[in-house]
C-alpha cells in the first residue's frame, strides 16, 4: 500500500531485538513446556489439561487440541527446523485422531478418554477442520502425501456439511432468526490456506465464496464487525446479533490479509487493515489496558459472564495481525498497535517460572485461572503467534 | 435440635427490623420492578431480558425463567396477598407457556421468540421441570385443578426421562465415566414439594429416591458435596468429578430441610445442617467476601471461566439455609453465616436507583453485568429468597 521509501520504520534494533524476544520465547519456554509434558507416550496423543507446572490434572484428550498441536509442531518441523523429535510428538498425535477420533460417518468426536474412547461429540464443524490443517501439515513433514489426500476429502464432505448445518443434528426451530457466524467461513478460508499452501488453484469458487461471506460480517457504514450476521448480511438487533469479539474479528482480519496476498488484491487488503484496525478500537479496555473478550454494539452489558475478561488468544491474533497491518501500510500507527498489544501480552500472560502461558486474566490484568493448558487451551494461539511474528519480523529487519 | 430453651437468640429488635427490610426490598424494589418492566400484554409471557433501567434489550423469551415468574407470582398471590394483578401477570406467563412452550412429545423448549415461536431446545429436564412448579402454583392461586393434574402427568413424563437421558437426545459414547448430577434429584425434589405442598402421599417412593440420589453426592469423610459422582456415589478424579458449586450444595441442603421437616427426620436434617455448613466452609472468599460460583476439590485451577465471580443466587439460597439452619439448630454460628451471607448480598448486589438486583460480581465485588433479566436471570431467586426469609424471621420474631 505503500512503496518502500516513504514507510515509517522503527530502529532495527528494536526489531532485532523483539525478534530475538519472539524466538526465545518460542523455542526455549513455550515449545519445551509442550514438548516435555503434553505427549502421552503410552496410550498415544496429548495430555492437554496442564496446570501451571506442566502436571496433568485432566486426562481428557481434547479433539481441537489434539489437531492443533500435530498442526503446529509440523509446521515447524516444516518451516524452522526439522527435528526428528519435533515429527516424532506429530506424529504421535496424527496416529491416535486418526485412529480413534474419526467416526465412519467422518464426523470427528469433540474429546476422547485417555485411551481414545470418545466421551463428547459436538454439533460444529470445528473438530473436522483441524483435523484438516493437521492432515495437511503433517503429511508434508513426513513426507506422507496420502494424508494430503485424506485433508482435501474430509473438507469436501465438511464444505458440504456447512451448506445445510443441520445434518450435524443442531435443531431448526421457526422461531429462529436467519444467520451466519463469522467463525465458519473464516475457519474455511484459513483451512484452505493450510490445505493449498496459499496456492489457489482448484479451490478459487470456495475462497471467493468464503471471503465474500466474511465480508457480509464487515459493515463499513459501522466500522464494526458482527459475529452474526442475517443470511444477506444485515444487522441483527438481539443478544447474538449485537455481539461483539474483538479478538474473533482481528484474527479474521489476518486471515484475509494472506490471502488478499496471494490473490495480489489491494482492494481485499485494505479492507483487512480495516477490520484489524477497527476491531482494536473498539475492543482494547482504554481504561484497564488488554482487549475485552465480548462487546455488545450498541453499549447494552454483554450476558457472557467472561465478556470483561482478557483472555490469551485475542492478544496473540493481534500481535500477528497489527504486524501484517504495518507490513503492508509502514504506518506508525499500527507498528505503535503491535507494541501495544505485545507489551501487555508479555507482561501479563508468561510464566517465567514454569514455562508456557497463562490463559485468563480479570479485567484489570490478574491471573485468574493457572492452568497452561485446559479444555479450550492448548498448543496453537501462542506458538502460531510467536512464530509467524517471528517471520514477519525477520523480514522487516532485512 | 435444640428445645427452646436453650437456644441462641439475637435480639428481637434485629429479627424484627431483618424483617422489615426483607419485606421492604421484596415488595417495594423486587416486585415492581419485574410487574412494571417484565409483562408482554401483546404477545403474552414476559420479556425477561431487562437492563438495568428496566429497558428490555432481547425479546428473547427463556422458558425457565417464564415458568419461575408463574410460580413466584403465583406463590405470593398464594401465600401473602390475593392481589388481582399479580394473578393476572401469572396467567399471562401460564397461558403463553401452554399454548407456545410445549412440544407433542411433552418436551418443552428452552427458548422463544417475542411471539412464541420456538427458539431454542436443550437436552435436558429443567425446562419441563420448571414448567410442573408453575403449573401446580398456578391452579392453586387461579383454583384450576386441572393444571395440577396437568402437573403430575408432566412429572411422571420427566421421572421417567431421568431413568435413561438419552431419551432426551444426548448422545452416550463408550469413554463417558458413568456419572450423576445433583442437579436432577435435587430439582425433582424440589418439584415434587410443589406440587405437593409438603404432603408425601403418593411420591413416598420419589422422594426416597431423590433423597437417596442427593445423598450419594455428600461425601462425610470429607466434608464435601460434589456436583458429579459416579452412580454408586464415588469419587470422580476429573474436572467435572472434582467441581463443586457451593451455591448450588447449599441449594440442595434447603431442599433437605424441607423434607427433613416433613418427613419428621432429624437424622435427615443434621445432614441438611451439615451440607450447608460445609459447603459455606468451603465456599466464601476470605479475601474479599462472598460465594466462590465453582472451585476444583483438589485445589485444582477450576477450568471455568467464571469460577471466581460472585453472582446473586448462591447468596439468595445461603441466606435461605442458614436461617433455616438457625431456625432448627438455634445456634449462634448459623445465624452469624445468615447475617454474613445477607449483609454481602444486601450491600453488593441490591439497586436502590432503579430496582432489582444486580446478577454477577467479579471477585472482589464490583458489577460487572449491568442487567437485571438476562437469560438466566429472572424473577426467582431473589423474591424466592426474601420471601422465605420474611416467613422465617417472623416465626423466629414470635
Amino acid at each position: 500500500m505503500t512503496n518502500k521509501t516513504n514507510r515509517w520504520m522503527p530502529d532495527k534494533k528494536e526489531i532485532h531485538s523483539l525478534k530475538c524476544l519472539f524466538e526465545q520465547e518460542l523455542f526455549e519456554n513455550v515449545v519445551p513446556f509442550w514438548a516435555i509434558h503434553s505427549p502421552d507416550n503410552k496410550h498415544g496423543g496429548y495430555y492437554n489439561c496442564l496446570g501451571h507446572d506442566g502436571r496433568v490434572y485432566d486426562t481428557t484428550k481434547h479433539v481441537w487440541l489434539q489437531a492443533r498441536q500435530v498442526w503446529m509442531f509440523s509446521k515447524l518441523f516444516n518451516q524452522h527446523d526439522a527435528k526428528p523429535e519435533w515429527l516424532e510428538i506429530a506424529g504421535l498425535g496424527i496416529d491416535f485422531l486418526q485412529k480413534y477420533a474419526v467416526r465412519d460417518d467422518k464426523r470427528l468426536y469433540f474429546s476422547l478418554n485417555e485411551q481414545g474412547e470418545p466421551v463428547w461429540i459436538q454439533r460444529k464443524i470445528f473438530s473436522e477442520c483441524f483435523y484438516i490443517i493437521a492432515l495437511a501439515e503433517y503429511s508434508r513433514a513426513a513426507e506422507r502425501p496420502e494424508l494430503l489426500d485424506e485433508a482435501r476429502e474430509q473438507f469436501e464432505i465438511v464444505w458440504n456439511w456447512t451448506k445445510d448445518l443441520s445434518q450435524l443434528g443442531r435443531p431448526v426451530l421457526k422461531g429462529q432468526t436467519p444467520s451466519q457466524s463469522l467463525a465458519v467461513p473464516m475457519i474455511l478460508l484459513n483451512v484452505i490456506e493450510e490445505m493449498t499452501g496459499g496456492n489457489p488453484a482448484g479451490y478459487e469458487q470456495e475462497i471467493e465464496e468464503c471471503i465474500k461471506q466474511i465480508l457480509l460480517h464487515v459493515h463499513e457504514d459501522k466500522k464494526t464487525v458482527f459475529e452474526t450476521v442475517g443470511k444477506d448480511g444485515r444487522f441483527i438487533d438481539s443478544i447474538e446479533g449485537r455481539a461483539l469479539n474483538p479478538g474473533h474479528a482481528i484474527e479474521a482480519g489476518w486471515f484475509l490479509h494472506q490471502w488478499a496476498a496471494h490473490l495480489n488484491d489491494s482492494h481485499l487488503q485494505q479492507k483487512a487493515v480495516n477490520i484489524i484496525r477497527w476491531s482494536h478500537e473498539r475492543g482494547w479496555d482504554r481504561e484497564y489496558g488488554g482487549l475485552f473478550y465480548f462487546l455488545d454494539y450498541k453499549g447494552y452489558s454483554p450476558v457472557q459472564l467472561e465478556w470483561f475478561m482478557k483472555l490469551w488468544w485475542p492478544h496473540n491474533e493481534a500481535m500477528i495481525a497489527h504486524l501484517l497491518n504495518y507490513s503492508v501500510t509502514g504506518e506508525q500507527g499500527d507498528w505503535e498497535l503491535f507494541k501495544q498489544v505485545q507489551e501487555y501480552a508479555f507482561s501479563h500472560f508468561r510464566d517465567n517460572k514454569h514455562g508456557g502461558w497463562f490463559g485468563y486474566l480479570d479485567r484489570k490484568g490478574e491471573v485468574t485461572h493457572s492452568f497452561k493448558g485446559g479444555p479450550y487451551k492448548g498448543f496453537f494461539h501462542v506458538p502460531r503467534s510467536l512464530w509467524i511474528c517471528c517471520q514477519l519480523l525477520d523480514k522487516l529487519g532485512d
